[in-house]
Parts: C-alpha cells; structure tokens; sequence
C-alpha cells in the first residue's frame, strides 16, 4: 500500500509524524508493506508554489492506496478576509477533487477521559456517535459572489439529489450494523436546501425499514448534544451542519486532539484529526498526537480492511489511557504531573 | 402603554398567559396602565386564515407599543417538505417587517440552576453571556430556489454592508456597558458573507477602542461554548449561527424553559422564549412558563425603560428557585418531589 503523508500546517507535521510512526510498527509487527510519499498543502503550498493544492500533491493524491493528513490554516489569512488565496481552499480542493463526499466522524469516549470533559461523567457515559457529514457540496461550493462597491456578499447554499441520496445510504447502512438508529440534522422549516434533504432521507427510509429513522433541526441537534448526547447513534447532515455539531462534539471525547475523521467517496481516502492547525502551539511540541494515529486506525479498517490492526492501535492508546499518560489538552486535576506528556513522548 | 400578546402555537398560549399575568400584576404594583390585545400567528394563524401571519396581527402589531410572542411550529409541517404554506412564515415576515434586526439573548444562569446543566457546575459558574444574533438577514431571507424536476434546491447566503453594521453597533455599545469584551463569530476561512462580516467587524472595531475584539469560527465557537462557556460576553454573530449557538447555550442555563430573547429594530419591539412550540407537552400543564416571563422583564427594560421593574421580576423568579420550587424540564436529582410544579402553578 502506498501511503501519502501530507503535514499540512501549524501542528500538522507534528501529529503526522507520530501518525505515520504507527503505521510503520504496524506494517512491522504484521508483515505488511507500505511505502510513504509526503505533499504540500494549505499554506505550506502556498508558500512553496504559490498554491495552496500543488497540481503534484493532487496527482500524487489521485494515484497513492489513502492519505494521512495533518491540518490547514493560518492565522495570517484569517484575519485578511480580502486573500484571494487561502490555505483551506487547498482542503476544499482536495476533498472536491478526489469525490471525497461522506466524512464520518465518529465520537469515540475513552473511559479514562471521562473526567476531562466539562460534561458531567454520568451524562457522557455509554455515549458512542457516527457523524456522517456530507463533504462536497452545500454552501462550502456554491456560488460566492461579492457586488463590484463591495458592500454585499453571498454564498450559495445548494444541494443535488443525488448528492444528499450517496452519503444518506452510507449512513444508512452504517446504522444497520450499529445500533439501527439515523438521525437526521437540517433546517427544513426555513432552508429549501434543508427540505430536499428531509425529502430525500424520507425516501430512503422505507428501504432500511430495520432502521429508525429521526428529523431534528439543527438548532435542536445543537442543544440535545450538549444536553443528552447518549440520544444519537449515527448523525447524518450536511457540509455546515457537520462541521458545526462534530466540532462541539468533541466535547464529549474531552478534547479535539482525541477525535479522528475519514472522508471517503469515489476514490482514495483521506484521513485526518478533526482539530485544527493550532498555530499558537506549533512547534512547541505541546500537540495531542492521538487525533493522527487514531486517522491511521480509521485509514486501517476502512481503506485497507485490516480489522485486527486497527484495533490493536486503539487498544494501544487505551492502554496508553489507563497508564496515566495524558497530553495537556486532555490532563485534567486529577492528573499526576509527571504524567503529563508533550507530542513526542506521547507518540 | 398598549401591548400584544400574540400567543402562536403549541405551549405558546400557556406560557404567555403567565407572562401576560406577571404585566398586570407589575401595572398593579406600580401604578402603571397597560391595555393589551391579541393576534394570531403561526399554525394558529393558517388555521384561522389560511395566512401564517393575519394582516390583522401585522396591522396590530406595528400599533403596539410591545409585542408579547408565545411560539411557533407544528409537527405536521416538519414532516411535509413540500408544504407551501408553513408556520415559521409568520415569524419570519413579521421580524422582517417590523424591522427587528437585533434579537438579544441573554444566557443567564440561576445560582439554584446550577445541577441542572448537563454542564459541570465549575465549568459554569460565573457564565454571562449575552447574544446579538442578526435577525433579518442571511440565508433565511435570500432567495429560495427549486429546481423544475425539484431535484436541486438552493437557498442565498446573503449580507450586505449595512446590515452587518448596524447589529454590529449594537453588539459594541452592549459591550461597553458590559465586561468590554466582544466575540464576533463566522465562518470567513469558506464564506465570502462572513468575509463581509468580518471586514465590517475590523473597520468599527477602531471606534471602540474601549473593547476587545476578538474572532471565532463558528464551529470552534460551538465547541468552545462547551468547553468553556465563561470565556464568552458579548457574541455577535449572523442570523443562522446565531440560531445555533443559542439553542446550545440554553444548555448552560440548565433548560430552554428559561431562556428569554428580545428583538428590537427599527420599530416595535418584539419579546419571547427562545423555546419552541413543543407540542408533545402542550396542553398538559407541563411547559416552563419561566421565559415567557423573563421575556417580560426585557420588555419592561428595554421597551418601556423600567428598570426597576424588571428587576423585581427576576428576583422573585430567583425567590421561587431559592424556595426550591421547579417545572419538570428544571427539576434535578435533589429537587423535593412535592415542589415539582405545572405550568400554573408555577405561573
Ligand atoms: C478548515 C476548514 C475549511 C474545515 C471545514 O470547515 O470543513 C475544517 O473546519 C473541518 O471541519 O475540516
Ligand atoms: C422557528 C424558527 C424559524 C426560528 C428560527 O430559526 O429563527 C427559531 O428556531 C428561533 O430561533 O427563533
């Protein structure tokens, strides 16, 4: 298997170190053979080819078996909202490109974490989420227009059938094997988007009749998750929906360096932590790699099937758990000081 | 002074039939003169009608000096997303019609609340936050589209220069008679309205030097809400962002049965609970009727100037909390079952 390492930003190249690390004493301890290509993206492309997607990373994307990526953005363009060039328009590229349209981002609850969430432990307990959010489409690539004076701005909030009916039957037949539960997130009493969305799901459901079915607005979906996230199962919703609810879910897991994603559609898949580039701690070696070699356990099980590998690296990271080591992103007060890791230790 | 109850749907008749108890009994108390009369909207509206908000209610409305506003939605037309004629219409053009741009929420946290919360109470304590969420703008308001095969629907993400500002105005006088501080939440690393909103934000923050600006992604705010909620005053944010951090934020005052919201513009001004409809309890004496009436005590303040007045409201809530007594949505391990009250009672 070929293997494209792309760093990214900010915290990227450190938490991809440590990522591609274990896919090497995994390749080691099981016989396996994996070969590692590494690619520019996000301001690091820019600042290399004035391209925040490199056409060699793509075509380096498009030919390699899955891709371990870091992070993007920099703080630099965030504050300058006139750039016409952006490090995440590279990320937005990528996932376009490649047809990576189903982003599943499970929430995954370290029993040893428990008490590093400002969730109270007896609401967190059990809980167990599959986000699956769209990737491709929605207001992340529809139209965006500014008027020549400047003064107004739009961005186009556009859904195709067939976009929301491919990522709607990969949840659906993710449920089956869970816990036969989909909830639904939109907005269908004010979005026209929204209501094709609920119509198409609606469709669907009489074909998983093993499967029940759930609507919830997405201002409601934001709440219950805070107030019982124990309620969902699988999550399905779209692009702005997704990155909103996954981002506040990773209050459940006690942190966003514990929480990986897998995007996954026509061709290669990709696979990254769900935090950010984190500028204010890069090169500090302060990062939580976990995010990163809990990717390559998602890039294990979905792109390459090796079941029993991906999990020997989460019972790792367990036992890594139940030992007391902690980054500090995830120490709470009970932690004992000493146990308190940077990136490379805990890599 | 001549105020409009417009009960609407759902729990809002119960809920409003307190808050309207607690106007007399203020006048009462202080000797002023408040006339009132009634309208429908909402479901209520189209059944008497066939129109989600009668001329008569808008007609009514513009004549009042204040509007008391119950809730909106029903069950039958979440579930049909070809309906063309829907409850959320009304709410939608009586906001824009009035003018109401600015809709303020104030998270506000009742010491005896403090179990109540999914929350850990450390992780509360101390939380005050007030919203300024944009209310006649965004993708709620630009132009909705469905294709002729109905397979694509799309719905404008739009802003322009204008609108932005004068919420932003808003936010920025609330923070300087606050703790100075002021967040303004988007998402301008993919949309080009939240690069509108953001250069619009940078150019006033100058004329405010007294406050501290700071900016947020929307999903990094959807998770900082979580983690740390005390790190937040005033938030300004667009209307669809806004209409998701607030439903999670309820959750840091321990339920949506107590949070209030105020929407006031160029004209008259317009007080609810941010709750919805929730028909599954209507009618059965079970709805909080605690927001309605803390949406009072912001109308008092804000619309009529008094004060004092709405003071005394919320501390005889307070009173009441202190005495132990709750609606079930508040109610914690602890509470003494026979304080658990309906809707009247607690009234
Ligand atoms: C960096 C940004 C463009 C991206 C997104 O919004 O999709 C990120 O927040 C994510 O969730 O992967
Ligand atoms: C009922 C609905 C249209 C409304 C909104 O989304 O604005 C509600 O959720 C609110 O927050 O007032």
């Amino acid at each position: 298997k070929n293997i494209l390492v792309i760093p990214g930003d900010g915290i990227g190249p450190e938490v991809t170190t440590w990522g591609k690390a274990v896919l090497e004493k995994i390749a080691e301890k099981f016989g396996h053979e994996f070969t590692y290509g590494e690619a520019l993206m996000g301001h690091a492309g820019i600042e290399a080819t004035g391209n925040p997607l490199p056409d060699e990373t793509l075509a380096k994307a498009k030919a390699s078996d899955a891709i371990l990526f870091g992070a993007i953005g920099h703080i630099k363009y965030d504050n300058d909202p006139s750039a016409k060039v952006r490090p995440e328009q590279g990320l937005l590229k990528i996932r376009k490109e490649l047809g990576l349209y189903a982003n599943l981002r499970p929430i995954m609850l370290f029993d040893e974490l428990l008490d590093a969430s400002s969730l109270k432990p007896e609401v967190l307990r059990g809980t167990d989420i599959l986000f699956f959010r769209e990737l491709t489409g929605d207001v992340y690539f529809g139209e965006k227009k500014r008027s020549e004076d400047r003064n107004t701005a739009s961005d186009l909030m556009i859904y195709h059938r067939y976009e929301v009916e491919r990522i709607a039957r990969k949840a659906y037949e993710a449920a089956r094997v869970r816990s036969k539960r989909l909830c639904s997130v939109d907005k269908a009493n004010v979005l026209e988007a929204s209501r094709l969305w609920r119509e198409v799901v609606q469709e669907l459901a009489p074909q998983y009749p093993d499967v029940e079915t759930e609507h919830m607005f997405i201002d409601n979906a934001a709440m219950q998750l805070v107030k019982n996230p124990k309620k969902f199962d699988v999550v399905l919703t779209a692009n702005l929906f997704g990155d909103i609810l996954t981002d506040e879910a990773s209050q459940i897991a006690g942190s966003m360096g514990m929480l990986a994603s897998a995007s996954v559609g026509d061709g290669t898949g990709f696979f990254e932590p769900i935090h950010g580039s984190a500028h204010d701690i890069a090169g500090q070696d302060k990062a939580n790699p976990l995010a990163s070699i809990l990717s390559v356990a998602l890039m294990l099980e979905i792109s390459f099937g090796l079941k029993e590998e991906a999990k020997q690296v989460t019972a790792a990271i367990d036992k890594v758990l139940k030992d007391g080591y902690r980054t500090g992103d995830i120490a709470d007060a009970n932690t004992d000081k000493t146990k308190i890791l940077g990136t490379k230790a805990m890599g």
